[in-house]
């Protein structure tokens, strides 16, 4: 990414919340109030910064966002909430601005209350440190198991000389099973925009995107207590847009991220696009691709680089959607492997085998003439997943 | 196990289905029609044997079950229905009993056909050396990838001097999220009993039992193509049940042939009973205990035998089910890690890590003061059930 987001500044702190000393505090700032629009996990145990920013948001205005990494602050009672809002407290006085505009974010351990003192340290130097193109800091101190930075970024082509610009800045790598809804991590996601965009329509554009992107793509099948996805528009374009005016370009930076976070995945090789068509809804595809992505027999199967199309008809046979088996036909990339519901031979899967040696690619599902259709995003799973996930805490 | 089962015989032999050379091919025959009751998966991908054994428990009365490992004969079309037909044809010719009294079953690589000649070739061999005490060949011929043979026993005891008796014999460790219902593997359990039962009376039991063990029990969360479930009664005791007079030691049979294939959950070192209590309905509770036992993130932290009840409390908040979380409890054995939605401290995390490594345990999560609960077992997942799946055709 080259460019800088007008209306924006970013700055990142260690704090000492991770053990590994690597910076774990980060803070964006627009220049002047934001119009602000947010997701959160439906996850039913919600962690405190979940709870603190959902209220926040709905103000329509906010200044900051405030995330830390170590630390997910979840199932930590009352005083898990107080201790984030004192955390907000304190970069709200550093930068001499109203307590109700700073939105708290936390990845990291459940159950481990958020450490105020180590946080509130660092708050004035955190303030004092913004600086337009600080986001790269923010996007590395938001990191926990990532194995990179996810920044991402789109233009909003209009009639006007300069374009509006979005960039998103993510981080998630494991418990990815992202499901936000309208007032949900561990999936964060920050979009900043220098739009001019009401609340009501930036809010409409990102629920929307949000659940072809995010909430169509899965590591693990958990859906964490912190997710969290915001969007702030500082206006400094001057360009006033409505939601299906951005929605495309919002979708651009939210796929890049979602297609970074799956890559990503714990111990993960390869991103398989899982594309269900011929269903009689978007709701039947939806839940034939999601069955496919999630199934441990296929992540396995493709962790092994094996076009194991028995695995792939037998999870969608699993999805609670009619269909006729008898119609079902399977593609790896355009390598056609069932047709019929037969398999085509050897050859076939030999081919099919090659396209799964690469770093990313498509698996489609037949499974008749409906005009229901529907992609998900999955990673294969391996022991990397188990190295993490076995012996995260210890 | 120490006694035969009067009025049925078993036998094994190797046809060379499989690569290395073991048996894998199993015959029990009664030695007249025997009542018979089935269950099989309700996966929309069945296979080949799955539908003509589902067919011909129709008749109420079987004489004989034909099951090989190494080939599932699934997504093999009309050919694999023939393969499925012929080999029985083989065996009821052999035997000298109509063919609609021989029932199939098939575990192994989904999308090969069953090799009928190399089965045929050996029917003959196969009827002629069933004998009472061959119960154990025929187990042994049944695993596919299984560490050990899975057989249980149960008497009923009757006003009668003698007891009826139950005998069980399963196969199963991965792929295993059993789902069958009245007229669905690859899990796939033999029931054999001398009682005299009418054959509504023994599919009743059998549904009631079959949803509180196997269709409670999880390796990897996905439901095969060839799950089976068939139960003969031989009535050789002369003693007449009903529904529940067997279903009690029918219960103890499947609990315990569960039990052994989540024990042998491929790479699985632990056997654990997740028991959701104080939810509204039984219905929710076993959503919750379900969703809990099927998260990966659960299913690793028991692989490295941490007591994260963080990811204990996350997979129920998941499951679509209202509990208040301030609510929560956790108990791990007799040690509580969690009350109140809080964290009990890390004393008792290090007593709940001590039970974890054990090779079975309970864990209970309560939600509430409603009367209903659920229990569903589980295996922890490692670097075996990555080797095992990721390379399993290879």
């Amino acid at each position: 990414m080259t460019s800088t987001i007008a209306g924006f500044r970013f700055a990142a702190v260690s704090a000492g919340i991770r053990k590994d000393g690597r910076v774990d505090v980060a803070l964006a700032v627009a220049d002047r109030p934001a119009v602000v629009a947010g997701l959160f996990t439906r996850n039913l145990v919600r962690a405190a910064p979940v709870l603190l920013a959902e209220e926040r948001v709905k103000n329509g205005l906010a200044r900051a966002i405030l995330v830390n990494a170590g630390c997910a602050n979840a199932c930590t009672g009352e005083a898990g909430f107080a201790a984030a809002r004192e955390t907000t407290e304190a970069v709200a006085r550093a930068l001499g601005i109203p307590v109700d505009e700073v939105l708290p974010a936390s990845t990291g351990v459940i159950g481990q209350l958020l450490p105020v003192a180590k946080m509130n340290a660092k708050a004035k130097e955190l303030a004092k440190s913004i600086t337009p193109d600080g986001y790269e800091a923010f996007a590395q101190a938001i990191c926990t198991t990532d194995r990179w930075v996810k920044v991402a970024e789109a233009k909003v082509e209009t009639s006007s000389e300069d374009p509006v610009t979005i960039v998103g800045i993510a981080k998630g790598a494991g418990m990815i099973h992202p499901d936000v809804g309208p007032p949900q991590a561990t999936m964060l996601v920050f979009l900043f925009t220098d739009a001019v965009i009401k609340q009501e329509e930036l809010q409409l554009a990102l629920a929307q995107v949000a659940d072809k992107t995010f909430n169509a793509a899965s590591v693990d099948g958990d859906t964490s207590t912190n997710d969290t996805v915001l969007a702030l528009a500082s206006g400094a374009s001057n360009i006033r847009l409505t939601a299906p005016q951005i929605a495309p370009a919002l979708f651009s930076v939210c796929d890049k991220l979602a297609r970074s976070m799956i890559a990503d995945g714990e111990g993960a090789n390869h991103v398989a696009e899982i594309r269900a068509v011929g269903l009689a809804t978007e709701a039947d595809a939806r839940k034939v691709a999601q069955t496919m992505a999630t199934s441990l027999l296929v992540k396995t199967a493709l962790h092994g680089k094996d076009a194991n199309w028995g695995r792939l008809l037998a999870a969608a046979g699993r999805a609670g959607v009619a269909f006729d088996p008898r119609l079902a036909s399977i593609k790896i990339g355009d390598v056609e492997i069932v047709k019929n519901g037969l398999a085509m031979g050897e050859e076939a899967e030999k081919l099919a085998a090659e396209v799964l040696k690469g770093p990313s690619y498509k698996i489609e599902i037949g499974l008749g003439s409906g005009p229901g259709e529907f992609s998900y995003l999955t990673s294969d799973l391996g022991h990397g997943y188990v190295d993490v996930n076995a012996d995260y805490r210890s």
